[in-house]
This record gives structure tokens, C-alpha cells and sequence, in this order.
């Protein structure tokens, strides 16, 4: 019959044939990546619930004993590390016969690969926590917690930048970039002693929870501007003040479409009848968002925030939320752990005396950090009575937001090893301390109440 | 205070700083990329399901349409195409002043991360058929549907791979891996037209459903083993000998130790606090799997579903199942719609007279791929006035399996593209033809159940 036998061969060849050659090892690099990010998180997460601390800190820590500053089984080439001392790649060359130029390829891609996963991770936590901020609620909260969050913002965001530029000649953008890191407070610890000690609903309770979720909204906004100014490297007034407006229109302007969005997105779901009809249209918009905001200079973080933000509003929300649940367990963590890995705590050795600079702004950020929020409880008017130090003490914890700081600085380069290593070990500690010191001031509500109680 | 300058400058600079540069474009690039996979797969999975075809092959076509037969909106540097080509990355050039350098790395490194998302996308589709293959289901249906099966492995591979060889003169591997190609049945558009006409639990269909689940297992063994010899690129006896038994080993041995993982699995489930307790270990179980059946020179695939055969057995299946289901909601998509946009149809172009022999090709596939399951119909014994013919109808489509040949050829290089063209179109029109042809087998059924009932 037909008998050409070089219809083949006059084909172009393939582009990438030696990238081709190496996608199984990039893949078992990757498996293997997520393997020890999934023990590493799991295990930090487990044993951080067991003493009573959040999760999250965990997954860093986790993150931090896998990764640079110890074990080397996950460590990636932008932290000056080579092929050979990454113990995934060590493996993978068991596998196979690899030349040393293969080792660096696969090395670069599964970094690529993972640093992508832990974005995408990034993206679908701030989704989710767009999801979980009910904008009704923020709006009931009112004046109060708006104030609580402004100076909660204001005050560690001016002390922080100011103080390393002129006490640690630190160069603006970095300083600019290190303030914001102390502005967002964690609502998941604070809330959780709060409802432990039967204080989620006291006044000082409300004005804490409200506050922290408009202060992760100003952060969001805040990390959008410093990353874009850090970006373009100087800090232009002009631009400032563009960054400034078009994140708030951004985030303004969803929130104001939000029931054309809604109103779109059940019509679109309610119309689908194959698998992930709810799912996919939630992911389509939340990656469009993260796309347009990435592409009028912001951050990806805060179209997902907005999508999430907006997408809360239907009565889509509880099924949407459920189904969320899973997507970001098995993506949010590598993000976290990530994040961890990519610390170097190394340049922060006491015993060395060139990195003793970098521990002293470390104590610094977090004497910044403690102070700063500690004085929002006395911006607090018109409530004769409120435990003043209970407020400060419940906005003292950074967490996720602090910690999305880190991961963003350590993917465009903009800090240094040593900052980065002081804000992570700022979020760690104000993490570890937050919790006894509001138990504490709490108590003394406690006892006040008694005393109340006692003389009527 | 502390006025050393310089501390920051005295640490290694960054190892990529020119990676970190281009880090949000990549981003931009992936977050846009999905965007277009899940409006392609959404928008086909619809229009398929509207007409009564299964939503994968709307998936694929969605791919087709914006791949680089058409659109050009999702395309990769190994189909040979050049970053101007790209949509995607022509958007990208809008938003920043990018140097064609940049442009290059941006969209390798974009095409990379997708490439490596479908990758964890057909893992999870093999993990979630595992789990959804119920081995008890398996052992009732006995030697009718086995011999079933073989037959339907054997017949179509045999007359494939050697008319592939003796009247297209096409090397050893790659016939022998399009061979393979036409082995898996798709239980999907079967059981869905089977229960349709209630036919479901009748005698042919349990033998259908049956055959069909252990088609699955032997087509994924068969790939197994074709696509480690393709990467060695020659055919040794031994080595054949060497996969087929590690395989076989591989999965029985999986099986046979699933009361072992399963109750390990269970324990630690039931004994972690934190969020992802059950997604988290199955996650890292079937990721483990998947790296291990890599590492002996396996498919990764056979990994993930050797992971969800075990994982079926135990008592958190259902609740397992449920979350599995968004996670692969969103990440098997990106499979489909990738492998629908890697293929170039404009290989086959019948106006072109170099693109004939491709055509016939694919010709001779389908007829291949037909006849070599309708035959398995008469390898059905001691059974009276079964339908024979209504057996092997059942036994046409491919389906997922079959894509996920295409898809490892892809990214293994193994198959020019007229071959992996001819494979997807055999796939696509065995999926359109078998609905039609089993109610019209069924159908006589009925008569004669009819004719039966008025002779009695």
C-alpha cells in the first residue's frame, strides 16, 4: 500500500526536545517537592494546634526546618543555593544518569514550578479570605474599629519606616516595604482566645475583630502600593498617590459592581450542568481579578481578595465556600511552607558579629511591632471602661498577611536576606506572645466585672 | 545608634535576580493561561453535554479551538511555535517594555508551569478513577468481563501496532505506543448511555462495565510499559519482561497492601486536628505513589492510581471522594484542555497532499480501533442469546485514557504530531460513534425481549 517513510521526518522537529527529555525528572522533582512541603506543613501545623497556636505558624516553621535554614530538602536557586546541595535533586540524579547541565535545568524548572504552585496558593488564601470577610458585618462595626485599624496601620507602618531609615540607614523602598510588613493584624489567634475566654462578643471583643478585618483590607491596599513602588525602585509622589487611588478604586469599584458580578455569576452557575459548575466560573473570576490587578501594576492578591470579597454577597456562598475548602488546603500550605523554606535564618547567627546588626533590627520590628498596636487601644473614644490594654493586646499578632509580605519581598528581590529573616521572626514572635498577654488583660476584665458586680 | 551602611551589601547578591524581574509577568502569563483553559473547557464541557456527548470531549475540543490549530490563544515553545505567536504573551508585551530576551524566558517558563499543572492534573484524574474503581465490584463481575477486556487489549493493539509497522512503515516505538493508544475503554459515555436505556444492570452491561473498569487498569499498565521502552528507545526483550512484571507487581503489590496503608491512613486522619486532615494524607500518599512509580521507571500516573485503588477500601472513602472532587474540578481541566491544544489538526489537513498519508492513518486507526473491540462480543462463551453485537458496541469508546496517551507522548516526545493528531481524532469519533450504535444494539435487545415474551 503506502509506502512514503519519510512523511515523518519532514516535519519540524521538535522545539524543545531537551526539555522534553528532562519533564519526567522535573515532575518526580516536583512530587517529590510537594511530598516534603505536605509532611513539613502537616506536621508544624499539628504540633504548633497542639500548643495552642495557629496553624500557619506551623506550616512556616515547618517550612524554615525542611528548607535553607536547616535540612535542605527544599531549597530553591534564587537563595544563591547550586543544584548539588538541594537533597530533591541529590535524588533525582540516583534516578538517572544526569549531566551536570541537566541537574541545573531540572533544578530551575522544579523551582519554577514550585514557586508558581505556592503564588497560585497565595492567590486562592486571599480568595478565601475574601470569602470568610462578610461585608455586612464590617459595616456594623463602625467608626470605632475603622479608628482602631487607621492608627493600628498608621503607627507601626510610620515608627518601623522611619525608624530604619534613620536609626539603620536602611534605603527608603526596603524601609517603606519593612513598615508595611508590621501594619496587617491576624484576626484567626485573636479571635480564637477571645471566643476561648467567652469574649468574641463583649465590646472590646467586636471592636478587636472588626478592626482586624479592615486592617487586613489597608494592608492588602498597602502591600499592592509598596510592591509597585518597590518595582519601579523609586518613590515618586505622583505614582504614590496613582497607587493609592487605583488600588482603592480597584477594590471600591468591585465591591460597588458587586451585585452585577453577583447577579452574573448565580445566572452562569445555575446554567451549568457539568462537573465544577460552581467552582470554575468562582476560579475564572477570582484568576481574571488577580490578572487585571497584576496588570494595572498591583498586586495578584488583591483582585483575588476583591473577587472573594465580591463572590461572598450570593447565596452561592456556602457551597462556594465548602468547595473552596479543599482547593486551598492542598494549595495554601505550599505557599506557607514555602515561605519558610525561602528564610534564611543563617544570617541571623547571635554568635556571628556581621549578622548582629540584622538581630537588632529584628528587635527593633518587634518592639515596633508590640508598640505600635498596643497604643490603638487608647484611640478608642466615647467608652467609659473598655479595657484599653485588652484591645491593644488582641491587635498585637500579625499572621498571614504579614507573612504574604515576606513570600511577596522574597519573589521580586526587594529586601534583603536579614529583613526578611527580622519580619519573619516579628510575625513568629508577636504570634507567640499575642495569646498570654490578652489571656492576661482579659483577666482583667474579669476581675473588674467581679469588682462591678460586687459593689452594686 | 548602629551606622554601618553596608551590612546589606557585604551578603551574596541574588543568584536570579533577572528570574525575579520577570516573576509577576510569569505569573500574569499563568494566571491569564488558566483563565483561558477553564473558559475553553467550560464553554466545550457544556456544549458536549447539551449534546448528550461526555464533557471531556468538549474539554479536548475547547482545546483544539484555542491551541494552535486555531486560536492561538494557549500555545508552547515544544509545539515549535515562537513567543510572538502567543496571545497570551503578545497581552503580556502590553502591559510592560519587555526585551525579546525577557519575552522568551517569560513564555518558557509560563508554558513550563502550565505544563507541569496539566501534568498534576491527569495525576489527579488517575487518582480520583482509582478511587471511584471498586475493587469488589471488580472480583463479582469474573472471567466474562476479564476475557472481555483482554481480548479488547489484545485485538486492537495486535492489528494496530502491526499495521502501523507493515503498511505505513512506522518505526517499532512509536507504533507500538499508538497501538496502545487504542486499548483503554472509556467507561464514562457506556454506563451513561447503558443507564439512559436502563440496560445498566442487565447481563451485557455488567459485562461492559466490568470489562471496561479492567480495561482501564491493563490499558494503564500497557502505557506503563510503552512509555518507559519509548524512553529507552529500543525494544529489549528483558526490559519488556523487566516493566510488565514491575508493573504488575507494582499494582498487585499496592493492592495487596492496602489493609496496611488503609488503617495507617485511617489513624493518622482521625488523629490530626487542623484543616486538610483527610486531603492532606491522601495527597501526600498518592504524590509519594506517583514519585515512586517514576523512580522505577514507571508512569507517574500508575502511581496516583494504584494510591486511590487503596484509599477506596476504607471508610473515609466517601467523605475523601467529596473533597477530591473540587481539587479536580480544577486541575483536570487544565489536562484536557491542554492536550486539545497541543495538537496541531493542521497536520492533517486533507487540501494538502503531504497531509494524506496522516489522514489515512487516522482512517485506518478508527477502523482499527472499531473493529478490534466489536470482536469481543463473540470472545463471550456459555452465554445463550447474549448480545454480542451490543457488547462490543460498549466496548468502542475511548476516552480519558485514551487522551492521556496523547498526552504522555506529548510530553515524552515519543509520536510526530500526524500520528498524535490520528490518535485524538480516533478518540473523539470512537466517542461520537458508540452512543448511536449501542442504542441501535439495544434496541434489538428489546425486540427480542419482546419476540421472547410473546412466544412464552
Amino acid at each position: 500500500m503506502i509506502t512514503s517513510v519519510n512523511w515523518i521526518s519532514d516535519l519540524p522537529l521538535l522545539a524543545t526536545a531537551a526539555e522534553s527529555e528532562y519533564a519526567p525528572f522535573v515532575l518526580a522533582g516536583v512530587l517529590l517537592s510537594l511530598v516534603i512541603i505536605y509532611l513539613a506543613g502537616k506536621l508544624g501545623g499539628e504540633l504548633s494546634k497542639m500548643m495552642d497556636l495557629p496553624p500557619v505558624l506551623g506550616e512556616l516553621l515547618g517550612g524554615v526546618v525542611v528548607g535553607i535554614s536547616a535540612l535542605h530538602l527544599l531549597v530553591f536557586p534564587d537563595s544563591g543555593v547550586i543544584a548539588s546541595e538541594s537533597v530533591v535533586i541529590t535524588t533525582l540524579k540516583f534516578m538517572g544518569n544526569l549531566t551536570p547541565e541537566a541537574v541545573t535545568a531540572i533544578f530551575s524548572s522544579q523551582s519554577e514550578s514550585i514557586s508558581i504552585l505556592a503564588e497560585l496558593g497565595v492567590i486562592v488564601l486571599l480568595f478565601e479570605i475574601g470569602l470568610e470577610s462578610d461585608l455586612q458585618e464590617l459595616k456594623k462595626v463602625g467608626y470605632q474599629a475603622a479608628i482602631v485599624a487607621v492608627v493600628g496601620v498608621i503607627a507601626p507602618f510610620t515608627a518601623g519606616t522611619v525608624g530604619l531609615i534613620f536609626l539603620f540607614h536602611i534605603p527608603v523602598i526596603p524601609a517603606v516595604f519593612t513598615g508595611a510588613a508590621l501594619t496587617a493584624t491576624s484576626i484567626g489567634i485573636t479571635s480564637k482566645v477571645l471566643s476561648e475566654l467567652g469574649y468574641l462578643k463583649s465590646k472590646e471583643g467586636q471592636i478587636i475583630v472588626g478592626a482586624a478585618i479592615i486592617d487586613d483590607v489597608l494592608g492588602i491596599i498597602v502591600l499592592a502600593v509598596v510592591a509597585s513602588l518597590a518595582k519601579t525602585g523609586e518613590v515618586d509622589i505622583v505614582n504614590v498617590i496613582y497607587l493609592i487611588v487605583s488600588a482603592t478604586i480597584f477594590l471600591v469599584g468591585s465591591i460597588l459592581l458587586s451585585k452585577f458580578f453577583n447577579k452574573s455569576f448565580v445566572f452562569i452557575a445555575d446554567k451549568l450542568q457539568t462537573r465544577g459548575k460552581l467552582v470554575i466560573p468562582a476560579f475564572i473570576f477570582a484568576f481574571f481579578m488577580a490578572f487585571l490587578a497584576n496588570a494595572i501594576h498591583l498586586e495578584a492578591i488583591l483582585g483575588a481578595f476583591a473577587a472573594g470579597l465580591v463572590l461572598d454577597e450570593t447565596d452561592k456562598r456556602k457551597e462556594l465556600d465548602q468547595q473552596v475548602v479543599p482547593i486551598a488546603d492542598i494549595l495554601v500550605p505550599i505557599f506557607f511552607v514555602t515561605v519558610g523554606a525561602k528564610v534564611d535564618l543563617g544570617v541571623l547567627n547571635p554568635m556571628a558579629s556581621e549578622d548582629r546588626e540584622g538581630l537588632i533590627i529584628a528587635i527593633f520590628l518587634l518592639i515596633v511591632a508590640i508598640c505600635g498596636k498596643l497604643i490603638t487601644g487608647w484611640s478608642v473614644f466615647g467608652q467609659q471602661g473598655i479595657n484599653r490594654f485588652a484591645i491593644g493586646c488582641g491587635m498585637i499578632p500579625r499572621g498571614e498577611v504579614g507573612l504574604v509580605f515576606a513570600g511577596i519581598s522574597e519573589a521580586s528581590g526587594i529586601l534583603e536576606k536579614p529583613l526578611q529573616a527580622a519580619i519573619i521572626i516579628m510575625v513568629i514572635s508577636t504570634t507567640f506572645l499575642a495569646p498570654p498577654l490578652l489571656r492576661q488583660a482579659l483577666k482583667e476584665i474579669s476581675s473588674e466585672v467581679k469588682e462591678n458586680a460586687d459593689i452594686s
